[in-house]
């Protein structure tokens, strides 16, 4: 580390660094804010093999839009579902899935048949009180701010499949 | 629970999951954040027979559009109310019901001759000390961050009517 | 209060109940968080006889448009200010006030010379370092959440004049 | 200080007291928040003669606008930058700095090269485990929230170069 009076310039991230990491994506007459550091581990479990999916009440396809760029197929993005165990049941068929294999995370009453159902259910820490009782997993990170980060590095660090292949590497913003 | 060295797959929610629960209404040069949970929460109590209603001072359509998506119907909710006290007549007449029977939610000065005309007068945490005064119920989760889902929670559960009809279940968002 | 079992009907505000009281002011490519109860708190003041000010280094009249809902007359909101002292001077001039009988809010450095030259000189929690110790007055309450109110009802309540006229109170969303 | 009694009139500022500090840019259909006390502090530091260069994996002109309004020259800013090692090389090439000249703020996995490469390697509070075990310095702030104005004033000050000259003050909102 150089001594503070000998610094001549600043360089700068942007996302995390001049921002809270919050990106914001709008559409139509809604807007949803998401956090640059879920979005970089969801995809780089997508470049390490894993399989990634999308299970949401949602319907616009600016939600499609943003999961693409953090490591979705198109074809994995569930939009407008209203029983999500069904949608689960499809995903897990179309890729030769067990249940159990599949971690699945949600934090409404919804998504507790899937918590249930599948092999790791995690929510995150403001998850209502009926789905932290029917998950596996209850993070300390809060929705939107690093619990989908938590969950991902957790599995794959056990899994030693944690790392970032800098030629695979992609622009994910 | 399966063993973390067997996730093959990672699937989420995206509303409290990949986000922080918020959605950002936009209408014309004016924005407001709700939170998905609130209006999961209102949307269960319209389900289930309770009245539910909305007087604001705001005057934008998008307020409202954005509430019959959460249970309200379009008659009940009143914008652009100088004098609550006197929306809130009309909604209770309208309904036959006596204002004991109506829980009404407040956080500012405007809020105060309602909260103690009706039966249960409830305020977030952060509403102003003039309203915690005059209120019933003081919740310890704040306006726009669970608030609204800790009222209705607190009294549909005191009469074992929290559950949502997965039959019923509509889209929401 | 009426027994939770006795409670037929939901019936909530929207700013501050429903939101965070966040109201975002969309201006081209740029977008600003407003506090509902801050504004509100402004309006009340003005109601009652102060006078009001802003001097800001934002140059958009959208900026403008937002604080005349909240109480200001559109000569008494200086825009695009490189000297605040001079835009503070004027203002006092026009109004025929002494720069004592003045409070200034600011919370970075080029607020300095105006926090030093007012009666009053206030900062929110989050102010600069420089600034607290340039101000009379450090609030515990944060920019755009509660600062702006605190200043405005401590000052008013030693007049005994923070109340709200039915008959004067306006929509000010 | 006035005593509260005497104040006739109050005078605000609006970044950082009407508001949190957070200026949102829109681009298309993306929103980024940024944090004015900040972009003060970077602005600062061009004025006063330090070099300021921005490195991005994000590919939004509108980044680079906002950024051309907290002190960084166009031609300093890398947008959609893949391998940021080679950006930060070239911008040390083009100003005829060695990295240890420069200090750098990442807070992700991408950053990690550089962090390591520069002079001073700062992120914030919030950043990713693996970064802050790179990192020189760590932060008590966080990204988007006095993180940079910490780091550049840390700088500065021990250069005794923090001030701001009111003569090349230039408005940066």
């Amino acid at each position: 580390m150089t001594d503070l009076k000998d610094i001549k310039a600043f360089v700068f991230d942007i996302d995390g660094v001049f921002t809270d990491g919050g990106i914001y994506a709008i559409d139509g007459d809604l807007l949803r804010k998401y956090e640059a550091k879920d979005c970089m581990a969801t995809r780089i479990a997508y470049m390490n093999g894993f399989k990634t999916g999308i299970i949401t009440g949602g319907i616009s396809d600016v939600i499609a839009q943003r999961m693409v760029r953090c490591g979705f197929d198109r074809s994995d993005i569930y939009l407008g579902v209203r029983k999500k165990i069904e949608a689960f049941d499809d995903f897990c068929q179309r890729h030769g899935l067990k249940p159990e294999q599949v971690m699945y995370c949600g934090d409404d009453l919804p998504d507790i048949p899937v918590l249930k159902a599948c092999g790791l259910g995690a929510c995150p820490a403001d998850a209502v009180q009926e789905v932290k009782e029917a998950a596996d997993f209850v993070s300390e990170f809060q929705g939107g701010r690093f619990f989908v980060r938590n969950t991902v590095e957790m599995v794959m660090k056990a899994q030693n499949k944690w790392y970032l292949d800098d030629d695979e590497y992609k622009k994910i913003f």
